[in-house]
């Protein structure tokens, strides 16, 4: 056997059923062991960013990892923005990245690079294989890296001649260790710093965002008063009508700062950090919260979040509380403004939908409205590397077929992995993407204003995606998906509707 | 006066007046600065695959660097692939990244990433500034680092409060140093060797491969039976009719081994190694002269090149040839072919211009075809790392006005930067784009054959690039660029013509 197939064999084993894959020449033994042993159904991206995105989505549907497939360092380069995003996410991701041959990296042929170097930044795991006989069992520690919580990136990469040499040997899978568990003396003094009446506010991130544990911080907030926030990019909220809502840091630092102006004490729920800017103004905070609010912290990152906030709850003796009820809106008719598409979205979306939302300036208002929709998943670009809404929409609909994926795509972030279009119409996937075409990186309009400078010709060049236009619908037919215009809202409420009777993708460009 | 402007101006008196750019809020403050101080001409790419390829093929073509201007860690990161072909091009470029501010980088905000552990693997010279006050000499030394000889790729990495913090500082121009001239005594041993009349080739890279070089090359050649070799991708090729033509060194490995069988002494003249396999494959060797070939270094990658041959062809005596003569072949007719298509791209390819090579496995007989088509300059991947092929031709054609860039695509390679198109529309650039469909990844489908496995239905899916069929006439259209298919040769060479004469950029999809 080979170490391409102890490395598929060892996969499989170790539950890994998915690989998203833009393999080259140093891949063939893996694609050839990939036929040859079956059981891993592979995905073709026609570019790496699609690839790593939808390893990303898939993992926060899945919630297990899937395999990725890269082609020596600049492959796995050309997958690094996604990775970022997953790594912010903490998705789990079994990054499998092909290298020159063990003899033939010395020679500096013209592919090779400093591979290693590139993964580090974003994986929690590294290694590169030695020889066809390690390859087994460094696949079964990378999905146990990967899968270890809260998640991570485990990379491995293989010099060809592992792959073709003989000798390779199956591992086992791996026992993943359980997440620690949150000590109760930090519970308790979690629960005497809320028992204070203090403004507080927990600030929950990745697993504590799904249903059970946002059922619990609902407990511990009707106790205490504190207010529940979650980061602004996520992993993945269990959202919408029957479940606890919770609301995102809002983006804009002034914003922030005013919402969270009285608070005194931060508590950390999985998130390593208060909340922070995106980006640092002049003179303005980078901390969103006021200098003399306390941090606590009752679960890390890697901690049972879950576990934690019942603990608090119990703690506290809080008890259960009905989720809260509200109204779904209507759909809106009309002109399309940013309430009037958050209202049509929210009116029409749904029961099991997906939603992918890197929608960047315009689309901010679309997770509140969506609070009373049939419930649903919002997923959210985490790291902010444009570019991850279309894979991770592929990803997420491989992971959960028969639920509709609906991704609100930003024009210009669009245009980054437009490439995912083409593996979602290859796969027949249910995605339903709305291109929101205001013909500008809109956000940099605005954070060019708090430059203070009045943009000139230069800087208007840099910011508008006009001069020629931009043609989504065009695009998507040739990557093979069908699309078509919505300039109003009672457009767009026809073609979201059909949409979501289509077999496969379908893309709606909305102008703004 | 802020760190910005002093970048700004001190860049300009460098003599950089290009800036390929994809600007995010980090970098407002360096756009404002571009807008208040003029000078420098910037151009917009969708992707940072686009600015990376787009500078290199300026560098290539205008012989000094363009500046570019990536956003923070992931911005860096999609332009890597490219970089890594810039860098193995000995380009010059003037890397300029923002970042989080100084103050920011500690809160580990969510785009914040190892910035410059992703730029050393691609850069001859790295700094990040720590404060506006040397913002302008740091440019100043990065515009020196990417010119001294061979030329590469200067990162600079610019916190945003260094661009908006006053203290600015214009730093002048730092003197370059010239490239180092070959010691007689390596000249006086080099003639040693090729006197023994022993079977020796000469491996000329960089600017060996200029017209002047390579007539002093020719000269050495005629005198003493040495064969002149350039690597298989190169930086530029000063190419056609009236000039010195140069074979380049086979791609497939069998073929490399067998046209060097009999080689006994391998010069290296700018390249720093013998001829070496692009891939290693089991059993097959990795350098493709014999081992017991000695390998005599008459130039290193920084030297004077020019001057080095020119001595060498004096110590050796040996007079001036005239460039050799031959035909031109006639435009093909009737089924699209390798030959055909070579045919009809000889014939046709106009005096002046600029080919951009990245057709992978159908084009390799186009250059050999255009030895004596008129004059033009040739320019291929360097690094391996596909989809520099558009980008590149951006570059090219914003260095090179009044020229025409002829791109030569292969369709799997032009999904992955295809938003250059976009550039090249908006910028009104004379590119001719002929995207090679065989609607497959070809030379993988070739390498899976050296594998010996027979392909099953994975390894098909990730090689055909059909289910849907990609339309690039549809795809050209969505950004801004007139487009055409061709089936048979009389159509494409219908269209190739006519395209010569269009004002901007041109697509031919030619189904192949």
């Amino acid at each position: 056997m080979n170490g391409a197939e102890s490395l598929v064999r060892t996969l499989g084993a170790s539950g890994v059923d998915t690989c998203f894959a833009n393999p080259g020449t140093s891949e063939m033994h893996f694609v050839a062991a990939l036929d040859q042993v079956g059981g891993i159904r592979c995905i073709l991206g026609l570019f790496e960013g699609v690839v790593t995105g939808a390893a990303d989505g898939y993992a926060r549907m899945a919630g297990k990892p899937a395999a990725t497939l890269l082609h020596c360092g600049p492959g796995l380069a050309n997958g690094l923005a996604n990775l970022h995003n997953a790594r912010r996410a903490a998705s789990m991701v079994v990054n499998c990245v092909g290298d020159q041959a063990t003899g033939h990296r010395p020679l500096d042929a013209p592919l090779t690079a400093d591979t290693e170097g590139w993964a580090r930044g974003v994986s929690s795991w590294v290694r590169t294989a030695a020889n066809a006989a390690e390859v087994g069992v460094a696949g079964a520690e990378a999905v146990r890296a990967a899968r270890t919580s809260p998640g991570g990136i485990a990379t491995l990469i293989l010099p060809s001649d592992t792959c073709w040499n003989p000798g390779g040997v199956v591992a086992a899978p791996l026992p993943v260790p359980p997440a620690p568990m949150v000590a109760p003396h930090v519970v308790g003094e979690i629960a005497r710093v809320l028992r204070r009446g203090e403004p507080a506010m927990l600030l929950l991130a990745n697993d504590a965002l799904r249903t059970g544990a946002l059922a619990a911080a609902h407990r511990i907030a009707a106790a205490t008063g504190a207010q529940l926030w979650a980061p602004h990019g996520n992993r993945r909220i269990e959202h919408g009508a029957g479940r606890f809502p919770i609301a995102r840091v809002p983006y804009v630092v002034d914003t922030a700062v005013a919402t969270f102006a009285n608070i005194r004490h931060v508590i950390l729920v999985g998130e390593p950090r208060p909340p922070v800017g995106f980006f640092a103004y002049p003179g303005k905070p980078g901390i969103m919260t006021p200098p003399g609010a306390e941090v606590h912290v009752l679960a890390r990152p890697e901690q049972n979040l879950l576990a934690a906030l019942e603990a608090l709850a119990e703690e506290l003796g809080a008890p259960a509380v009905p989720s809260p009820a509200g109204s779904q809106p209507e759909a809106a008719t009309g002109a399309v403004t940013a309430e009037s598409f958050a209202a049509s979205l929210a009116a029409l979306l749904p029961e099991g939908a997906i939603v992918v939302e890197e929608s960047v300036s315009f689309g901010r208002g679309c997770y509140p409205a969506c609070h009373f929709s049939p419930p649903h998943d919002w997923l959210a670009i985490t790291g902010g590397a444009i570019g991850c809404g279309i894979p991770l929409a592929t990803g997420a609909a491989v992971a959960a077929p028969g639920r509709r994926v609906v991704t609100l795509e930003a024009d210009g972030s669009a245009l980054y992995t437009l490439q995912g279009l083409w593996t979602q119409a290859r796969e027949g996937l249910d995605v339903t993407t709305v291109v929101l075409a205001n013909r500008k990186y809109a956000i940099l309009l605005r954070e060019f204003a708090n430059v203070g400078a009045v943009p000139g010709p230069i800087a208007h060049t840099m910011m508008d995606l006009e001069r020629p236009c931009l043609d989504f619908v065009a695009l998507a037919k040739g990557l093979g998906v069908e699309a078509a215009q919505a300039a109003d809202m009672a457009a767009f409420n026809d073609l979201f509707a059909a949409s979501l009777r289509h077999k496969g993708p379908f893309l709606i460009e909305l102008a703004i």
